[in-house]
């Protein structure tokens, strides 16, 4: 492990600055040091068994320390946290420490087995899991109240005595990972693994599902462009492109439930057990018993939160969709009355005046969409959930719900009200477009920009302290500690998750959508390696086997596209016209192929395994040793313990 | 225990009889001898470390063999197939001997703590695990060939030394059983509990299903009786009738996942780990190394499987279902001879014979489903699946499609193609009668005469004997082993399943059809109890947590009944009258309340959880529970362990 020190360190303090803590200015000494205390101290005694060390500054309050461990500490935590890990023989296993020499990565000495991101993770898992004993309170603060179990850094951070805890980037690493990802023009795939080796598993996957789902998209893109040159309007050609769609779209689905087991069994999360969930953060409640740990917690009656979410939440969400239609219905007045300026006047800029609503809409739309996540959040919170994937869950529902109504609610209306499939064309084309620029422009662009003005104003500060520790690693800390924090892949996932609305729903009006999701793809790949590279603070890494509620959102898409598709393809006047003497029998052929599609894809979904073969059968053989193991301690049992009982029944 | 004892026994092999053995007449003195001496074998020799003894029969060539084990071995067998049973705290455990004391039922010498059906199906794990060591062939049997780690068991059955293994009835508990189920003459509820304890969990989760079936079908019945009586044939009546069954149907198939999570708690096959799963006894194929076990087995391509299924099961299904549409066929020709004979004599028997091709065709549906069954099986076994469950999931997905084909293609084609409601009521009713009589009788009421017939020959026989053993034993293992075997609760599931589909399809149309079906139930509940305890060998229990595939069975006829009702009431002359103008506003209207009772289904399906409360509470203690004890394992690890390393490198 490459160690970077402080220069006047006493040599028992060297080691690896991996985790950074600061505290607020208030922080009181007697805090901050029976906080120290705890980490230093022996796991048997309640402590943590980690180093830990202030950060010298001469002239200023801050209160900021850096954390790490020995080598053989973090190699203990690597197997406390489940940690799986490549075998000499080429198979996955749980790291345990005992065994270190079967693993393949194993050195002399255990440097370099562990990533960096790793023992980062291990580091937040054993701060996160530091809990109180006999403290009834904080020490200095009466009012932080804590109780036996209670894990003390979720109370610092909740009654602010904590700022923030953060993992520091490794400059090196960094470089050679940004050489590879963005800096070098070139066209091949991302580097994954070095992604998800340096910032963990869920943006290892984010990443390689914004790459497949660009790959997936170019047939689509492909077979949309003559589409669109040579204006096929005739029926034949439309169904084959929208039956081709909607097959293609579960098998991309399927497919990748296949690539992101094989990718996760490599990086070991498909195999690592699944902790026990503690109650987040943000929960509170009367203090109780948990009958499921037996411990002492918070308890909020599960009636109450019911209550909150069908009484406020709910009426609050419809209050927001109705707002959101209301605002729609302005778009198409603004619509209205720009196609009668046109005709009024018949001049280019008139022309140019078209396309202004649908602009002015999409900004719109950004902006609401931005506000009510800000406000779910807040509901959300305050329905207090238990635990964090409950939160996670509602909050997923209630955004995804006004995302998709906000995005989509004036194309459906187009579509299926106004029948207007000319209109539709151009408002999917402008919407699609001005959300695009906008949200590059917003997410990472704009940050990077304020970002790299606030750090040349770091340099010059830090510049000027009179200092004797490392000048690079304070300078360092001091960039890193004032950047933005990483929010987690919401955000990014819910952008394709809308992109693949655009392209979907409406894939027989506007077969170009793919193309510009393609580009759209491409640009969001750069942007989005920039922004976790220079724009964001360091995320903690997190395991994780798949990328969770969001296969089932786009799987969800899928279905809604079938009914959009088949139902646009049956009011278009082409189809209209083969069924010229009878409305009924179109209907009819219409609803006939529409659940023959549906079929189709649960058949699809269902005959295409989630697992290739080879995984399938890696985990099969796990789950055999793994009962082997069991059966050969009941045998060992067996034939120790009852021979006596047997014997005096058998020769007697 | 019981101890039924043969009088002569030397006191060293008084043993309860649990399973029976019967080799073919041909068995050789050389291969008895041998499987005798394995199964007496202490466990780390190969053997079982069971107790066997032949039942002595003077007269007669036949070679049977009853098997028992002390009450240790049977406890430790217990712990070895992961049997979960309940402690004195209340919560459900695996069986562990060393803590027997913690068990609730535990006496001081262990008797009745397990189950007469839980010491077979462990003695039956047992058998079925007793592998070759160093035999190449059965002993006398060169042609017979072994490898290590062959089931001795299955080769025996599959090469026919070996005719039978089965469990014996327990003659007072099954009379205390048999009086409690269904010779009392009672209102009340099936002794489910009771029947698990006796026959084991499958057929126990099979009753405590069709008596549940049976309730929930009562209030469908109740509403649908004013309909017939009334003859209700406005619009609104039947929405509300097909809605309320359409989501009734949803919320008793959610329901019922929670009872059956309530009820397998209880029995704890909830909690029971499952069992790594051996080839299934047919399986056969050049002798190779299975990837996932290491072990030798034999081996049979999944292309040539493939290639099986594609090229000859899929056509030989699709030509069966074309023989079936062309029976369907000559039915309405029937049928409609029927009609104009009617309309030509217009008498009573004319009137009568009406009703003569419904039948006709209900009966010969039966004939059809009985052979087709058949092949299925016949087709699926030499598809040569290497797991049973993989074996049971082909054929269900073959008979199923066959079935459904095969019973509902006529009333589709008559409500669908022909449009005639009231054949379809006819038709309907006769098909439902008719095959529930049929099912009745040829089930149980049949085998109950033959074996009533065959079972006073028997007690006959054996009386003539002249033998020293126990007489009752003698007499109730030769009654027993020429019993039918009960072949699993398929065809039971299957009936269920059709009668669901008779009674949801188009419960629009005839709504007393869940009246027949409720009456059906009751008389299966008798007939079913019957059968299993007078007609069929007593059936080694089998761990089971839920009802599996008919679950999913269930929910997809329940998908199918929307589309069919939506559709039944959107062809209906009432609804047609409504939307008289416009045939277009009709469909759409039709389509959108098919889309929104399907989400509804959906949502309710997810919104429900699967699991009560409590369950889940005490499913999530288990959990919990084994992680704490890993995470203690490896704290006295870390404290013990690294404690030098770590003090090195804090005090150097």
């Amino acid at each position: 492990m490459r160690r970077l020190l402080s220069k006047s360190d006493p040599p028992d303090l060297e080691f690896q600055p991996l985790v950074v803590i600061e505290f607020a200015k208030h922080a009181k000494e007697e805090t901050r040091e029976w906080l120290v205390k705890k980490i230093m101290d022996k796991k048997k005694d309640g402590g943590s068994q980690l180093l830990i060390k202030p950060l010298v500054i001469s002239n200023d309050e801050e209160f900021i320390y850096i954390v790490g461990g020995s080598a053989k500490r973090l190699l203990l935590g690597a197997e406390a946290v489940g940690l799986v890990k490549e075998c000499i023989d080429g198979s996955m296993k749980p790291f345990i420490y005992n065994n270190r020499k079967e693993y393949k990565d194993w050195t002399e000495d255990g440097d370099d087995f562990l990533s960096m991101a790793e023992c980062q993770y291990i580091i937040k898992y054993e701060l996160d899991n530091l809990r109180a004993q006999d403290e009834k309170n904080i020490p200095g603060y009466p009012n932080s109240k804590l109780y036996p179990g209670k894990s003390i850094f979720r109370r610092l951070q909740t009654s602010g005595i904590m700022i923030q805890v953060f993992p520091l980037h490794d400059k090196e690493e960094l470089k050679r990972l940004r050489h590879q990802w963005y800096l070098r023009i070139k066209l091949a795939f991302q580097p994954i693994d070095q992604i998800q080796h340096y910032f963990g598993d869920t943006l290892g996957l984010y990443f390689a599902f914004l790459e497949y789902f660009t790959m997936a998209l170019i047939p689509m893109a492909l077979i949309g462009i003559p589409y669109y040159f040579f204006a096929w309007e005739d029926y034949d050609k439309y169904v084959i492109f929208a039956t081709f769609n909607l097959v293609w779209s579960t098998v991309i689905l399927e497919v990748w439930k296949r690539l992101s087991s094989v990718m996760t069994y490599r990086w070991g999360s498909l195999i690592m057990k699944r902790q026990f969930e503690e109650p987040r953060p943000g929960f509170h409640g009367v203090l109780g018993i948990n009958p499921v740990t037996g411990r002492k917690e918070p308890i909020y009656s599960s009636f109450k939160r019911q209550l909150r979410i069908y009484l406020v939440s709910v009426p609050f969400v419809c209050v927001c969709l109705y707002l959101a239609s209301y605002v729609m219905m302005i778009y198409f007045d603004l619509e209205h009355w720009a196609l009668a300026y046109h005709q009024e006047q018949q001049s280019t800029f008139s022309s140019l005046i078209l396309y202004v609503p649908s602009i002015i809409y999409a900004v719109v739309i950004e902006i609401m969409n931005r506000i009510y996540k800000i406000a779910a959040e807040l509901l959300t919170s305050w329905e207090n959930h238990r635990l964090e994937s409950s939160y996670q869950n509602h909050l997923v529902l209630k955004v995804l719900v006004f995302n998709i109504v906000n995005c989509f609610s004036s194309l459906f209306y187009i579509a299926f009200v106004m029948c207007d499939m000319k209109l539709l064309r151009q408002s999917l084309a402008t919407l699609l477009i001005t959300s695009q620029i906008l949200n590059q422009f917003v997410e990472a662009l704009l940050p990077y920009w304020l970002q790299k003005r606030s750090s040349r104003k770091i340099k010059k500060k830090v510049k000027s302290l009179n200092v004797d520790t490392d000048y690079t690693l304070l300078e360092q800390i001091h960039l890193e500690k004032d950047m933005d924090t990483y929010l987690g892949t919401f955000d990014d996932y819910l952008e394709l998750f809308l992109l693949f609305g655009y392209v979907s729903l409406f894939s027989c009006v506007y077969p170009l959508a793919a193309i510009f999701a393609v580009l759209n793809n491409l640009t969001e790949m750069y942007s989005d390696a920039l922004k976790m590279c220079r724009v964001y603070k360091r995320p903690f890494s997190q395991p994780s086997a798949n990328i969770g509620v969001w296969m089932l959102a786009f799987e969800t898409m899928g279905i809604i596209a079938v009914v959009t598709n088949c139902t646009l393809l049956g009011m278009s006047s082409q189809v209209s016209g083969i069924f010229e003497d009878s409305k009924r029998d179109l209907i009819l052929t219409v609803a006939a192929i529409e659940h023959a599609l549906l079929a189709l894809k649960f058949i699809l979904a269902f005959v295409i395994p989630d697992k290739p073969y080879d995984i399938q059968v890696k985990l099969d053989r796990l789950e055999f040793e793994s009962l082997e193991a069991l059966k050969k301690n009941q045998q060992m049992k067996l034939s120790s313990e009852s021979l006596t009982d047997d014997d005096d029944a058998m020769n007697s």
